[in-house]
């Protein structure tokens, strides 16, 4: 069984791959919808925040047979590489997985046309956009709970950088 | 430009198609992950709530061609169709879209081998899961912003029922 899916947009910013990797909070740019679809962003604004799922174009395809992950990312925040629990990819972001969807929670700064403004795009340039939803107040759950693996890593990469990760 | 992918689960529940529309907050059942799949499941045991990318399958070839759509699903809230605002697809959660992909947020129950044993299951029996992700503390927007319409409809399902919706 195969689904096929078509861009319905392309994320642009014009920043280099290593950039992006390299920055935390994600780097400003937009969401351009096609034309043929851009009739579908009617009333998007008002929403402070969309989800977007996009298609990580660039994922190789030995990486789509990936199941087990260490967070590696984490590395650069003084993180050893024996303290990394090993995570199963449905637990985890990562863009090596059976199917690299990437799901990306932005903050709108403007719609204009066919172009969706955001702030902490964690996408290179040039991926193919699958989807666009807004991020209501349904989708904010109170009560959310996370291994401690999950809490550690969170709370050693906050005392780094001294940030608040929430987009 | 043609995205391909495949299953890595299903879900199962056995509610026929009519329960799931008729029900508010969905209904308790499981996802069941292909078993060449299933050591991705490795430590999502501990996460609260999960993320599920689904393919609608049962969405028809002309509902991807709708852009612009009315909540209808209001109606029987007591919502008048001439009070609904027509909006953007990418605005709104509708089925009729151009890629028929559901963005769940589901509660875990439990992990049991290949099962993620979910509670608020909004999508039919038998849909296809194209990926599972970990809804952690950095997916809680804390300061979301909807527009009135949003706010307004929100509000009077809300009052309708006396329940919070958040899952």
């Amino acid at each position: 069984m195969e689904i096929c899916l078509k861009p319905i947009g392309f994320v642009r910013h014009g920043f280099r791959d290593e950039e992006v990797k390299n920055s935390v909070l994600g780097v400003p740019g937009y969401i351009e919808v096609l034309p043929e679809y851009a009739e579908g962003l009617l009333n998007l604004e008002g929403f402070s925040h969309i989800f977007v799922i996009a298609y990580l174009h660039k994922t190789r395809e030995e990486d789509r047979r990936v199941l087990r992950v260490k967070h590696r990312r984490l590395l650069r925040f003084g993180v050893k590489i024996d303290d990394l629990p090993e995570v199963g990819v449905f637990a985890t972001d990562s863009p090596a997985r059976p199917n690299p969807l990437a799901l990306s929670i932005l903050r709108v700064r403007s719609v204009e046309g066919n172009r969706i403004y955001v702030d902490n795009l964690d996408l290179f340039d040039g991926t193919p956009v699958l989807d666009i939803k807004p991020y209501d107040r349904g989708r904010v759950v109170q009560d959310v709970k996370e291994p401690w693996w999950a809490e550690e890593l969170e709370k050693r990469i906050r005392g780094r950088l001294g940030l608040n990760l929430t987009p």
